[in-house]
């Protein structure tokens, strides 16, 4: 129900990914009589879903604190969540409200043993494919551990999206002489060099420009700053775009160049639309729940959907765990990175 | 000396400069055996100059504290501060080292009264024209009171440079709904709208995203997001640039469109071309200190050197001081911001 267009996205996404993953099965959570007809308009996908009505749906603009009172055990949201946490589902994917979903997800999910805080991880275009970055907004300020833990669980990400062995991770830091970047960060670099895991590859400091040019796999950071880069990218992508466009329709010449290079724009644009890489992964839970944006298309949510299924898919969950939780034994293993920084 | 070509684009760069502004005059902090035969070429420049020799410049490279030491009453660096500090100099410009510049200017021109940290300003290219952001770097972690300075600080060059009667400001923050942004923030958004300066409109909170459009005239942040965001969006426009350069030769349709929009690609480098805007402002000293991209080239410089020019010419620092300051008495002025908030 969730997202500014509703099931009108999210159900001709979810056939469109279907496609994709036909071994795919959809458990959807909404309003029967507004999903009813648009499922009966995908047969396929029809086959494969089973509808569980809830009337409630949480809106855009609720707070969490009111998204939890209001839709806790009845809510499309929170059944979706469920779903995952007793099993029935292997992945929940909302274009809801983010603070609800986060709230929701963290009370009925829980935290990772180790895992103080949320994250969200983003994909990122980059000039040499895509990277994940993380946390883009979960959650305000991070320690050292917290830090490494974010360098796990994006590392482990990357293993399952990218197919690597042993992904390159980054700490976001500023590179001006007089300011040497934050202690938490420092810390944090010495902690991961320390630890050596080998899951990841920890390469060092990056910094903002960095990111868009694909330096590492995984970049690191706290969710403030994460979401102020991951917004700003977005926003520089658009005035760009904003300015190609009007550039390009200024002139007779322009016109005519647009119309012989039209294929490049295209290609282009593929390269640049959000939508192609949309889907955050809520990090630090014990089950995996994806918010795709909220004002996607059907194209942006079957995008979401095909994350969740690669992340089940691949045993995100699982290669989490490997790294925080080792070594050999699960009683020490968590409390290995929280040592290591005391 | 500074910069990465040091004064064979600095040179050349000032000589363009005092070709739109005639009547501006140049002291040259410098080695004579490099920079005069540079000057020599450039006999209207000569001619509106004072050439100062000295042997040592502060290296790229050098820490902050390794600059002072060494460079103390003598560097080029040293010498340009100082003349501003005697009053011999309106404005120095550097394309030297980041951390020394901040550092020399700091301990020889200290700080205005109520500022307790420096700050950096830059021009960010918007879709309405441009903005000004600061702080990109200078310290990290800025209270409440801090974020109101640079309010205050970034509308008056937004006065200065804009020829605009009430700027409006925003607070950098993030939107998400479940994480409000950090409590000196919101702080300094209460203490913005408490104080209601009437050379600033005050307009809440801005997002990464928003920057780029130009929602407001001055976007206000501390040093590290700052700085993580001003290299962000410089990659992720480099990064696009690059991406329209390969989908432009990659046919050859698109390579004849490419010809024919050729004045329109044009037009739409000039307006992302780091280089036109380039130039932080040094904010918080009793002197106005300009940073140019230790990178850019003669044009580059030549921008740095013009809003210097604006700077001392428009009365920067009265401005900054005029709001600082008031109301009426001095004594009771500079507190006033500081009491507002405790």
């Amino acid at each position: 129900m969730g997202g500014d267009h509703g099931p009108s996205v999210v159900i001709p996404g979810a056939a469109l990914a279907l496609e994709r993953h036909p071994d795919s099965e959809f458990l959807i959570f909404g309003n029967e009589s507004e999903v009813g007809p648009l499922l009966a308009a995908h047969p396929k996908l029809a086959a494969a879903s089973r509808l569980i009505h809830t009337e409630i749906a949480i809106a855009m603009h609720d707070k969490p604190s009111q998204a939890l009172r209001k839709g806790r055990w009845k809510s499309s949201m929170w059944l979706a969540i469920d779903a995952v946490k007793k099993g029935d589902a292997d992945v929940a994917v909302s274009a809801g409200n983010t603070g609800a979903l986060m709230a929701m997800s963290r009370f009925h999910l829980h935290m990772l043993p180790g895992v103080k805080n949320p994250a969200i991880a983003a994909l990122w275009p980059t000039l040499r494919g895509e990277s994940v970055v993380l946390d883009v907004g979960a959650s305000i300020g991070a320690d050292a551990q917290h830090l490494a833990n974010l360098a796990v669980m994006g590392g482990a990400m990357a293993r399952v999206l990218f197919d690597l062995e042993r992904p390159t991770v980054g700490l976001l830091n500023i590179g001006v002489e007089e300011v040497k970047g934050l202690d938490q960060i420092r810390e944090a670099g010495k902690l991961l060099r320390e630890l050596d895991l080998k899951e990841i590859d920890y390469v060092g400091f990056v910094e903002g420009d960095d990111i868009g040019q694909g330096k590492v796999d995984v970049v690191v950071t706290e969710g403030f700053t994460g979401n102020i880069a991951l917004k700003t990218a977005e926003g520089t992508a658009r005035q760009m775009a904003t300015l190609l466009r009007s550039a390009m329709g200024r002139t007779l010449r322009a016109r005519i160049g647009y119309l012989f290079a039209r294929r490049a724009f295209a290609v282009l644009r593929e390269k640049m639309d959000p939508g192609k890489v949309n889907g955050g992964v809520l990090l630090g839970l014990t089950g995996v729940v994806i918010k795709s944006h909220g004002g996607t298309d059907s194209d942006g949510f079957a995008a979401a959907v095909d994350m969740g299924y690669d992340m089940a898919r691949y045993g995100l969950l699982e290669k989490i765990n490997q790294t925080l939780r080792r070594p050999i034994s699960d009683e020490l293993g968590t409390a290995r990175i929280a040592e290591a920084v005391s």
